[in-house]
């Protein structure tokens, strides 16, 4: 939130820098909770314990996705503390971003359904389908940064160059791990299903450290 | 958000003007996500491939509601940072356009199911249906734009009435627009839901380059 | 929106207020957009046009909720903006009328499916639900009014004891409305689904002529 | 909201407050309107009374864990009232909270299917499983205070140290009450739904008590 213009005479431009976050806290909030709708209840009599347990692999796949949309939140959350206004290139390129985020309930629902019920070679497929979602994910997050690089009045003043640099790599890693996670499903699913697991761990943990540094440097 | 009226005396007037956006943004961002539960996993062992395959009409009415329900959001928030003011009639033809809007993963849903399952003729149903939905919401849209010109004091000062000329022109170009889809899908229900997919691109390109101009008059 | 104590000392009071708001925004969002699930897509091949038609008391029921949960919005919205701060009794409260409201989607279900799949008695058991339902929303409403009246504190400064009068009476009409949709629908089922469908306009028409004047005299 | 630090400097401190609670409420007011998902209509032509009439656990179920994430908000809500700042480890600690609340659907379902069509056993199990996820979330609550307890700058100042004293006394006594509860379950089914469906109502009421207290403080 562009706290700091509040009282800036362009009221179209803090408006939507209000909006643009309410709106993208509404979807994010709706995908994390939507993902719930994937765990369903045992119907069989005398089935319950066995068919909750049964459901471990989409346990994993709902988990994961929940801390791959809370991550994209925080890190999206993060990067508005640090915007000013926006302009229509990011407000579509934040539809992109918000498209391939809202998404993820669908591939999360087949990687549970293929660990579940499937082969290893429909594991496979949903490996590489959840990885793809994923990997454009990264994707969306590099089109705002490039775009915000070549716009620099849509910023805070004060925001350091290095954010950018190290946001965009982050991006770059997140491409490398799921094209390594894509690897290792096809040669052996269960371990690919773990990387997948670990990746948005992974990137809660990088962001972590990031976040507090932004917020002391940007709330000191 | 008429944030230029932050201190003006009344206060009911304010209040509705923030909350309309707010509720509206709810919708809008409930919509857009709910479109995800119309993307169904396979769940035949052996089968996740082509099942994920043979989804690729339901991906396309998808990937067309998603861009439709972000372009009407781009549009609400757009229209709103040039409203002070929310009366009844305003609220009422807000509601209707949420519903046109909130109405919209049903006829996508008919759409990618008679694509994948139907015939020649339940295809030309379903484009018939959602070109019906898709007019219904350029109608709502008319709606608030008459409202508009006729109570002036609802705008923001300094709004220019080439604004609603222009927005006018879009609503009656988009409700042509579908009377040619419904055409050609009875012609040849493939290219109809070509250009049923390629109607919301339309809207969203027209958008931006209106979305740009309002911006850099509003906020310069 | 307690807009007029913004720089009131009180700073837990108008944090409530805000969020009282949005949460119910939120509740009333989801809860009309979640109506839209409960319209299926046709899915036997060749039939589709068929079974778009045969969900005629499917959309009836959608619509009338849609309305319903639209007014009571409208409502709530208008309420708060006569309403400086809340208690727990008027959070409580609060949430019980977001039950009522919140649950409609279920019994909306029930009344296009009686309508659709169910025999006559059927139908009288869907509309005597839908109806209980309904008054139990119009008892919240009373639940919430009568706290206020007796909590004038709670209340912006100016908020003429008329206000409660009348929307008490239109509680207290909304009961006895479906009481009589009940008796009808005894008589002759679908005579009663055209009352209950009726019956939320009616309400959105009183509010309406309510809430223009209500704006005139707050924001003048 | 961090009312009182409206002019802070710290403008990403302020941002974060404000959109985490814009989130939680929207991740919280989509949970509890999601609950209303597990209700089904009949679908039997004749069979609608009874359909409704057996579905009696479901209501139970849902009504509980819609009190329940009533609850939730209600603490949410009056903790952020004391909160002026939110750091990395509070953020995760929030998602966390808000994973063990959006779940709640899911353990919804699981009992009221079990007393609905499963066997003894299957309904012990829906208890235990039910208790977990309750327990999980007094749990998610503690780690939430204990980093405030050692964070006090996030905290607004005149926080009394009794909060947290009376808070965390809450979250154990919760503890002990879902344990109680499946003891319970594991001698008489029945008795321990009865059990399950009064803790919220119990959490309910001890908030009440603490919310008026806290309001006074804080608002006077």
């Amino acid at each position: 939130m562009s706290g700091g213009r509040r009282e800036d005479p362009g009221r179209g431009t803090l408006a939507e820098t209000t909006r643009v976050e309410a709106f993208s806290d509404g979807v994010l909030a709706i995908g994390i909770t939507l993902l719930v709708l994937d765990l369903h209840s045992p119907e069989e009599r005398g089935q319950f314990l066995s068919g909750l347990v049964d459901q471990l692999p989409v346990y994993v796949a709902y988990l994961a996705s929940f801390v791959y949309i809370g991550v994209i939140w925080v890190n999206h959350h993060q990067l508005f503390t640090r915007i000013d206004a926006v302009d229509s290139g990011l407000l579509w390129r934040n539809l992109v971003l918000l498209l391939t985020t809202s998404v993820l309930p669908f591939p999360t629902s087949v990687l549970g359904n293929a660990f579940q019920h499937g082969d290893r070679h429909d594991q496979q497929v949903a490996l590489v389908f959840y990885a793809l979602v994923a990997a454009s994910m990264c994707l969306s997050w590099l089109l705002v940064y490039r775009h915000l690089s070549a716009h620099e009045w849509l910023l805070a003043a004060g925001t350091p160059a290095s954010f950018f640099v190290r946001e965009r790599r982050r991006s770059w890693v997140g491409l490398a791990a799921n094209a390594i996670c894509v690897l290792v499903a096809l040669w052996q699913p269960v371990a690919g299903l773990f990387v997948a697991a670990l990746l948005p761990v992974f990137y809660g943990l990088t962001n972590a450290g990031l976040g507090s540094s932004a917020r002391r440097s940007g709330g000191g």
